[in-house]
């Protein structure tokens, strides 16, 4: 357990980093040592809004950033002298570069979703294997949709055990500010299994060979949609299934009847709740539509706000990789907590910080 | 075997009913006595263009036609003395306040998917049950998924054996005219089973809780996509899959790199090819997203053309229920020749029409 604050630097202050940022710097036991970019538009103003330090990942761009009224306080490698692990939130492919700069500074790091498993060999995702990364060096904590996916899967796998998994994901054109994305009016099928299923098997090796995905774009921009079908190794009801979700942290479950009957007007409620961003870290579960047959198949449609979804993993990462917390609910908490986004209980000992039950896929194993 | 053409009348000059009226007009056992509405504007222009006779379905609206410029040949009842069987194209729920009418006039009827089951206790879809309809009264085409659904699943279901379906689809928010659809920026789950699954046992009542689907609609227009994920009796290769689906009518398949990798692509080359509106009743399924695993499970994703999927079957069910064709295979390739939509075998004897093999689930029974 760490008694001071643990020092943390977040490189690319963009639609990712930018929410790392926020989380980051809520949490008690982490400072937020600064972020470092290249951008000097009205992106990093928010930044300089909240007092974070910012830094200049390549000094070409310093006197650009200066001119428009930041104030640079040094290079990304002065930053890596202060701190000991190192979110690299910047476009896919980049983070690769820096590396060699990690290295040499020796700080860990973490990288997105968006980097291939190979760049890290190692997958980070609290509720699937919070407990294989006490310690380690680097990770990458899986795309949105598969962090929704683990929590949404591994639940189920500890509770009932899952022999089958099949994901059709319905994905947005793209995020809401990125207006030169498309479709603007089409579907765009992925064109063979898509990266989601291959992605949660790094994070729950034990599905390997037992889920499929398939996947979709779209025109719209507010949310990502699964439409699932897992096969149980048990048998409950339908009541015990939303009750074991209504408990579980970061999962809301709810009737649309109640006023949150589409992506629109969870967004609108979220909006008028005050959440930052309208954010909603949570995934959101579409209670009537699940359900489950005589085959122990259960069936759901749940909402994945693919722009906050992965932020509290990225804070629970940085627990378990500098050992800071041994125990994966108590971190989940705590990072819940600081960012206002707690629900559920925090007081069970889900997500494979229990004893593995025979027919479980829920993961406990250390690598 | 008919030996004069079928007299035929459509009622509902709308989206359906305008295709359905030029199908009819187009097969050589056919002739369409007329079209039957209460509209007024640009949409009778294409009728009268076309020669079809124009009649009025409501004698108040009958000034009003006549008045912007249309020969109004008589009222519905005139048409309905003329005709053996009616296609009821109208909006939902008026083909109940016109059973009465048809029922006076002792004509066949054909209804739209978008009425309920329980209106002509009787579904049709030619693929899953052309020969329970031999001779019957009233009937109701199956909607645009479910025609999709009954030719994909029905043909694995005969080849192969199905054991389970779970059906993921993705609605488009409206048809392209239909400028006060939404949703504009949302996915709107359906909230609860969709319609199709229990549609689908209509028509192939061997898949009674062997099949679930759920459903979002979300801002596009251009098709529904559906994400399957069908659960095999046997173990075919993906090869053999391809080969079954490419002799199918009605079916294409191709992969998505030729040019084809979005609904987008497949609507521009439909309309290079010169096809009337850019219709395609055909099903396109994405070659590259379909595979199997060990389990037995076969994926894929496939395109619906929502406006002319169900064209074809109506032109079916039209010579099932006046016996004028004993034979599924040789009405879909008349049907299909008359369209200009030929294409794989119609020489197999698929659909029903060979004795259902012992673990297969297509239906030969007639009522």
């Amino acid at each position: 357990m760490a008694k001071s604050k643990a020092n943390i630097g977040v490189v690319g202050y963009g639609i990712i980093g930018k929410r790392v940022a926020d989380a980051i710097a809520s949490q008690p036991d982490m400072r937020l040592v600064g972020i470092a970019d290249i951008i000097s538009d009205v992106r990093l103003r928010i930044a300089k809004e909240r007092n974070y330090p910012i830094y200049c990942s390549l000094p070409d761009f310093e006197p650009k950033m200066r001119a428009a009224g930041f104030e640079v306080v040094g290079f990304l490698d002065d930053m890596l002298k202060e701190i000991e692990i190192v979110i690299d939130c910047t476009p896919s492919g980049v983070p690769a570069q820096n590396f060699p700069l990690y290295d040499k500074y020796n700080v860990k790091t973490i990288v997105q979703g968006g980097e291939k498993h190979s760049l890290t060999e190692r997958s980070f995702s609290t509720f699937g294997n919070y407990y294989t990364h006490l310690g380690v060096k680097k990770t990458r904590v899986v795309s949105c949709n598969t962090t929704a996916l683990t929590r949404i899967i591994s639940t189920l796998a500890h509770e009932y055990g899952v022999s089958d998994v099949f994901v059709a994901l319905a994905r947005r054109a793209g995020d809401p500010a990125r207006t030169n994305r498309g479709p603007i009016n089409a579907i765009t099928p992925v064109l063979g299994v898509s990266h989601h299923g291959p992605d949660l098997v790094t994070i729950m090796p034990q599905l390997d060979d037992r889920i499929h995905s398939l996947a979709i774009a779209g025109s719209w921009t507010l949310s990502h949609v699964h439409m699932v079908k897992v096969t149980l190794e048990s048998s409950p009801s339908k009541d015990e299934v939303v009750s074991l979700y209504k408990k579980t942290p970061r999962i809301l479950i709810e009737p649309g009847k109640h006023g949150l009957f589409d992506s629109a007007q969870l967004v609108e409620y979220f909006r008028d709740l005050g959440r930052p961003r309208y954010d909603r870290p949570e995934v959101f579960i579409w209670e009537e539509t699940m359900s489950l047959d005589s085959r122990g198949n259960l069936y759901m449609i749940y909402d994945v706000h693919m722009e906050s979804i992965p932020i509290p993993e990225n804070v629970d990462a940085v627990r378990s990789m500098l050992e800071m917390e041994s125990d994966a609910m108590k971190c989940v908490e705590m990072t819940d907590k600081a960012m206002k986004i707690q629900n559920g209980s925090y007081s069970g000992t889900l997500y494979g910080s229990a004893p593995p039950k025979e027919r479980s896929l829920a993961s406990t194993e250390h690598e």
